[in-house]
């Protein structure tokens, strides 16, 4: 189906057989690892990481040099989108990603327009086409974006929130301004992902952070709906091959068919939901992407095992499951316990991946 | 059934018809009220207020004196258990809750022992006394606790956590001392609330605020397993009257019919959780509390009508449903919204109870 040499990533999203279950982390270039420490002070800081893509290149490699993954997934952060638009995003030491003008009057948000992905964030797109050369058809590349309501609830609060008041308040008080960022968040989001995909990305997927913050009404009004027009938007195939996405809600289990419904190709889960049903309830429909509490991977190696044959063996048999971490991998993981995970999943997983006898 | 001259609380939690919804608010007594803030400056300190009965009290009764609220709760902390073990809570400012002794050792968490209420949470049952005295009456007290599991994060984090790394680490790789602990606390939450209740509650809740940070199996066997407990050790009946109990675990939407399971009589919902669909799940077995979105009271109060009202026709005709948020509320709510709130619900929530024309 394609040159690709190890395509197991690619097959089980589209819940075709693979020998085993195909395994690759969230965040999985990170400050776990000490190569990535090292690159990313050569760079300068996160942002200048981000926007060098030689650098962008080299740390997205390191945890493929190190670990037997099956997906590599291009160095870069979500909040790119909103940095083009013109919000001036800027990392508070040890406080996380901020907006110089986050978006306060009805007037900037009237202003607000798609960033051309192919001028403004050509940097992402030529790391893109970098690392998929570098990759040279080992594993795939995945491209991403933030969900619109994430990014809308950055360039409203101007920085992460606890409650976000700021962005609940516009929901609920002046939810046509929230529609007019979101719908053009949406337009951003599908120019970006499709710009990926033409630059080289294999599979891509949208992460929405924040909408497991919201009622189940405004969800499906908010997020989940600007999520399904980028669904409808994105290329399914490229050069003849079939571009599978993965769409997660964090904090999103009570949503999964609603999710599912909205023509993605897997719906990633996070560590709350218990894989058996979320499969029993969607996995006619989509494959599933998933699970594991990213705190696991703190503990030991004896652990990491047991828990992670609870979530193969809670899948079962067959195809369609992405093993996973719930969330990002936490900066405090010892890099040894990642690999007993990718061993432990690649050993314990063929079981669930014989030829059924005659 | 009782001397209360306003019991319709009490009669929803045991699903018995009222002339309307009752409401009340977590966290109804707080920051968001000048008058609060005013006692808060005359204890000195917010652990100041806490401890002192005559402080507590005089807080616990203001929302009542504003507005047409269905029930009191008295003011206190959930950390009192772990303070009384001789942690040493202190309220950092504008930082929140940290203990000077966390526990980090092996001997420490073998010596932990529960506290005897009467005793070392003498202030809280003096709190409780004297509410329900000055209540007369008018409306029913709520006593409460957090659960065995919202206290440990603590009690082993020694502060609040984003990632709760320490106790998870402790569940996965010694789970037979998170046991001891969440053992101890058990027995501390069953003696505290039935001392409470023994004090004068009549009604009490269990918070759960973090269980819903745990992976399903982890939850069932480190917090529900130990809230089950609880249940079946507290005082259902007092002075011939049902003492109704509430559990509440934030972020459980997906764990609400194991919930159930457990005997308890009502369970409150977080605002992620869509209500006619937790009623059609558990609404045969129990009342259901909640579930606002706090932040909704952040805007105006057509929107708080609207999203109220969307509540009230999700539950639906009839009794065991329990106005209230999703969460405390927050301290930027303006207290006229709150007005807004309890005014509409008592109003818009007539229609629900009518009784069935002939």
């Amino acid at each position: 189906m394609s040159d690709l040499k190890n395509d197991t990533f690619i097959r089980a999203l589209l819940r075709q057989p693979t020998p085993y279950t195909p395994v690759w982390l969230m965040r999985q270039a990170g400050r776990y690892l000490p190569e990535y420490n090292q690159t990313r002070a050569r760079a300068g800081n996160f942002l200048a990481l981000c926007k060098n893509p030689n650098y962008a290149t080299e740390v997205t490699l390191q945890p493929l040099a190190r670990y037997a993954l099956d997906a590599a997934i291009v160095f870069s952060d979500i909040l790119t989108i909103p940095d083009a638009m013109g919000l001036g995003l800027y990392f508070a030491e040890g406080e996380g990603p901020r907006f110089e003008r986050p978006l306060r009057d009805e007037s900037e948000i009237r202003k607000l327009a798609p960033p051309d992905p192919t001028t403004h964030l050509r940097y992402v797109l030529d790391a893109v086409s970098q690392v998929r050369r570098a990759l040279d058809g080992s594993v795939p590349l995945i491209g991403f974006s933030g969900s619109p309501f994430t990014l809308a609830c950055y360039m409203i609060e101007g920085r992460g929130s606890s409650d976000f008041a700021s962005v609940k308040k516009m929901l609920y008080q002046r939810p046509d301004l929230l529609h007019r960022i979101l719908g053009v968040n949406a337009e951003a989001v599908t120019a970006y992902l499709n710009a990926q995909i033409e630059a080289g990305a294999q599979a891509v997927m949208i992460f929405d952070t924040w909408g497991g913050a919201l009622t189940t009404s405004a969800y499906e009004e908010f997020s989940l709906e600007y999520m399904r027009r980028i669904i409808s938007g994105i290329e399914r195939e490229h050069a003849g091959l079939r571009v599978p996405n993965i769409v997660f809600t964090k904090g999103g289990g009570g949503w999964l068919e609603r999710i599912a419904a909205i023509d993605c190709d897997a719906v990633g889960l996070d560590w709350t939901v218990d894989i058996a049903s979320a499969r029993a309830r969607i996995g006619a429909q989509v494959a599933l992407q998933g699970n594991l509490d990213p705190a696991i991977l703190l503990s030991s190696p004896k652990a990491i095992e047991r828990e992670a044959t609870k979530i193969l063996s809670g899948f079962g048999s067959g195809s369609g499951h992405v093993f996973n971490l719930g969330h990002g991998i936490s900066q405090f993981t010892p890099p040894e316990n990642v690999s007993a995970l990718v061993e432990a999943v690649r050993r314990l997983s063929l079981a669930y991946h014989q030829e059924p006898r005659q």
